[in-house]
């Protein structure tokens, strides 16, 4: 049978500001990427979303950005030596794993964010400083990555299990890369669309390129955005679509509270 | 024979802003109380003030304050519910275990910072409050509290073991209390006075008041300041002068490192 | 003819978060107190608000507030002198006068945030403070205060024009201040109960207590609140009450543009 | 008789961090670069730095870097839209405006800082965007940037008085460019030497590459480095050799107080 993790970003509100429907992205991924107070989220949103992710069975990991809450972490940030950039990522896996704490859960996964991520996908240096500070927080810790990127290299040359994500709301280019979002129509707003495309992905382990090629993708994990409008409609689509073709939708491995 | 520990709040740069010579306090004191990124520290300073403190054996903590560099933590801030002030202690805590791994050091023990230290002292919703935060993350972990406060009786409460600090730079009040800083005198600036101080508290269990009644005093461990201009020979002053009176200077229980 | 103005805080977003509809807000209102990113909002918020107030024609002020974007200005913070006050409220002011002078707008009053404003209103010094910062940067500036508080006193002292404000959604005490908000029944969520009370307190120069008494309340301006799920129905409500009643609402001067 | 201004950056403290010796280093230049709360500085810093300026017949600029503290507005940060820069600058001019007329002083020079300086020397909408924030604000305002650089055509383009300048303490290129801080022996840290070529650059309108070319030079105002141990010996020995060689230091127009 089928099985496939559904992964989504959260906790990304800071102090009065909210971001997202959480609760109800909750009720459908299986996997919760938790901001860590750098490019969004502060302890309290933290501890709360590691609480209710708890709750509903979903599993957790961190999610480090830059220092940059003025560009949610999507600035591209140049200057920082690769051993400032494994401390930053150290910083912030720790500071969830202080807040599951509180909460009674356990974090078992990273996902670096926005333009962290993107670099990371491309940049050597980059990608093994992200899995230097994984390994050395926690070496159990799944990291999750592009297929192919400079992350995956770096997270299999460190023997870091790495679970590979396909988006199920973006196009790709014949190469196997994501089409940039500048181009128009990189983003796919049909909840039906990108749940039929998923499923093709999990059965087939293929995808149609933007040019109609098609295309071998492995994914252990989709990534759906929580942060826009539809994401609710789009995030359930695609989980109904799963179940109706027979996948199994679960993490990885069992949720684990901290007492486990 | 007598032992005391010798603490000092410890990487308080942040970014490009250094404050205090670690590097010289490090070879004097035995316990450092590291900065986690709020009221001052960053993930840099704080993965390598643990790095150096492994490499001359000295202990390290967590130091919680306020989200407030600028005011560097030393603000009053009201506001805060308990369980955020909670979440943010667990947040720091954990931050620096995840540097500390980087550098293959151990947390073990946490003191909250300036203005967070001075109402938890007499708070005990807050005192409870960042006492569950320690427990949560890691119930082994020390916790460093004025004698006879409110931190003191909800450490106790809640099973943990408490370190009680006294200090070597301050004049105490009759009931046992700190001198205001605002009161001229509160500080002693005299190397030799404060050594021959915390010399009499060791040996003797007690103190001179600002007015001359001799006080009972309680202390694990003794806290030496690291920020001022003098903070280097005065703690250099009574780390002689303990010695030299038969006193071990010794951490409260051996370093680990991460792989202990 | 009876005339009042109607003023809203906005401009509270930051960065990728936003709060509040003020395109809605600004086509009922006719000051626009804003956020001048201390507390809330950013360089391209702040000029964007004063672009949007400028061709809807309402007045814009600035709304300086402490530091602390994770309190979202809320908390009270002890601490600063009054000279850091000062400055900290000079600095806010001039930084919202650059933003606007982007947009061709001209920033014409102040008005102290959250818990700078609930302090200042009972603390001379803070007051004080404050006062001297609107009158050192430009003493045309109209000055926002509660009735009878400290900030009206300094306000006048230092011979600021004084706009004193009533709030269109708090019920208030017998000595005239405003019922906390800890109390049950001290925020009106009724749009017609409190457009009533505004018609009366304009009309009438007087509003009822919590406890039926009837008071004399002085409004130059109404205060109502852009950041709850009912904020444009409530304002919308007291604006068609007004003028239904026959009162205009109007800025205390003519909208300047930075070239009128 | 020649005339030439000195600049040095200034007020690049931070709450209790300090950098710099400012009260000395301004009793050596005539043109304060002062950092606006961005990338360094606070209000009290940039108050109290315009009120010491000014006590000392030293002109007041604005200094605007990236919102980067934990850089010190030193990387480069990419995703910001000019718009967003532009709005980013008017805000810093405009917030030390504000602090200035705290200490009666005026600003009357902008210098952007650091990377921001950095990338709209080669950028032509970064550096059209920076002297549109300066032109609405106040189009007297002198504009200080590298000669023949995208900043320079930028500020004739709109109109600006730009003030081109020299650096004390670099070595140039063939092509007139700075060598870059990476390379070995780019940075002069003998005062004399650098003193030498800057009566050079003043007097004879040219100075040696790297490599031994004699290269013109236009020099309206002199750059000193204000954060450097050695920095007050080296901006001293520069204003000793020029008032030796019979150059009048002096900036570039009167000091303005705010009553001026």
């Amino acid at each position: 049978m089928a099985v496939i993790d559904l992964n989504c970003d959260m906790g990304e509100g800071f102090g009065a500001w909210a971001m997202g429907d959480d609760r109800a992205m909750l009720d459908i991924v299986t996997s919760a990427n938790i901001a860590c107070g750098f490019h969004a989220g502060d302890p309290s949103i933290m501890a709360e979303t590691a609480r209710l992710a708890l709750e509903k069975g979903v599993r957790i990991g961190a999610h480090p950005g830059f220092d940059d809450r003025a560009g949610f972490g999507r600035r591209t940030i140049r200057g920082d030596s690769p051993a400032a950039i494994e401390r930053m990522v150290a910083y912030q896996i720790g500071a969830l794993q202080g807040c599951a704490a509180l909460a009674g859960h356990r974090v078992t996964h990273v996902k670096p964010h926005g333009a962290l991520y993107n670099m990371a996908a491309v940049e050597a240096d980059l990608a093994m400083a992200i899995a230097r500070a994984v390994k050395a927080v926690d070496p159990a810790l799944l990291f999750v990555v592009p297929p192919l990127s400079a992350m995956d290299k770096a997270g299999t040359t460190l023997g870091l299990r790495v679970l590979r994500e396909a988006f199920a709301d973006r196009t790709y280019e014949d190469d196997g890369t994501l089409t940039p979002r500048s181009v128009a129509g990189s983003v796919i707003h049909a909840p039906e669309l990108a749940a039929e495309r998923v499923v093709r992905m999990v059965l087939d382990g293929a995808v149609t390129s933007r040019h109609g090629t098609r295309l071998p993708i492995v994914a252990d994990t989709i990534c759906v955005h929580g942060d826009t409008p539809t994401a609710v409609a789009m995030a359930g689509a695609v989980r109904v679509a799963l179940e109706k073709a027979g996948v199994l939708v679960r993490p990885p491995h069992p949720v684990q509270s901290a007492t486990a």
